[in-house]
């Protein structure tokens, strides 16, 4: 009974991000979600891209945590629209679900913008499972975590679209590289696409832009 | 009836905490539950507490992962006893539960044993509400994670005996100190104990030990 209720659930979540997604996609507007641990650098690494985008206030941010406001307060400061969910009000803590989501839709201004980014709950696991409504997922994984983050948890790889090694200027102190991160992501998932970065030094920022262009190219087409 | 359902397995969940907790009690076993973010060190502490603690065959570890045995493989090279329970087989695999901690405790020499530590996910949400019979809580946060983690993930703080800051020799490379992290923790909880930590030069280690004999005596007053 425990499966048949968390699949009832499953299968709600998933028609309304669907039906967010399908708004989304006739506003012109791409979706990306990230997840990762807390602290691998998605707050970072929006900061980043408001910066090269050209026009921040072109881009949007949900941003999903269990307490604060912080996260979008950062944004915001950079000239991003950023909605802050505090998951703790909204039954379970651990992710964020599509129905708050789709609630705070409204309040952005979707014909203004190009790309919405969904940063989810720092958590590698309880995310994965629930869909929000993106184009795209991303999830990212910090040279300070260690190389053995892809196998430890398998479905932030194999649910993902893209993995992103951050904070590869740490590599040395960490004893870590993007090298071995990337067979670890490889040994999960053989083809996974999987890209440098460093916010620090700008490495593979401009990679990421132009997945995030042809991504948008890609729903218009 | 979502939350009254979760409450009853809570309820069960804590009364067969309780019942395991008293068992290690009787034994003369301390219990130390340890809770992070993916990558935050607990591993690589607990194969540091093993060369620390004289004969580490009288340390035993339960490991939680999502998949893999590698880091009971990693505990085993050490000579401590260690029990990897795969979550991803256990109903929620965000975190560890009652039930597969007690079911594996018949399979460690508790006669023998000074210290059991249960390695939970890496997850700084869903372990937290899960008791498993610890007498004490600890919750690793790296600083390579930044200085907000406390404050966005209040529970781990508040409902553990002891923050323990690892990998302070990073600091000078992510630009967040020992004291920044300490004051982050006692907004949340103004006197918790903090501690600092790395492996790599030893910093804290002294202290780590100290922590557990101490509790450990008072498991016998």
């Amino acid at each position: 009974m425990r499966v048949d209720l968390s699949r009832a659930v499953l299968a709600d979540n998933d028609a309304l991000a669907d039906a967010t997604r399908e708004a989304l996609t006739a506003a012109g507007v791409l979706c990306v979600g990230l997840l990762s641990s807390p602290g691998a650098g998605k707050t970072a690494l929006l900061e980043a891209t408001a910066d090269a985008w050209g026009d921040p206030s072109r881009l949007a941010v949900i941003v999903g945590d269990v307490a604060t406001e912080a996260d979008a307060d950062r944004l915001r400061l950079k000239g991003v629209p950023a909605v802050q969910i505090n998951t703790q009000h909204h039954g379970a803590a651990c992710h964020l679900a599509a129905e708050p989501v789709a609630a705070v839709l409204a309040t952005l201004d979707l014909a203004s913008t190009d790309v919405l980014f969904i940063e989810n709950v720092g958590n590698l696991v309880c995310p994965v499972g629930f869909r929000l409504g993106e184009h795209r997922r991303a999830v990212l994984i910090s040279v300070a975590e260690g190389p053995d983050k892809p196998s430890k948890y398998p479905k932030a790889v194999l649910e993902t679209d893209l993995a992103i090694v951050t904070k590869v200027d740490l590599s040395p102190y960490v004893g870590v590289s993007l090298g071995e991160l990337t067979q670890a992501v490889h040994q999960v998932r053989p083809h996974a696409d999987v890209l440098g970065l460093s916010t620090r030094t700008g490495e593979g920022l401009e990679a990421w832009v132009e997945w995030l262009r042809e991504a948008r190219a890609q729903l218009h087409g």
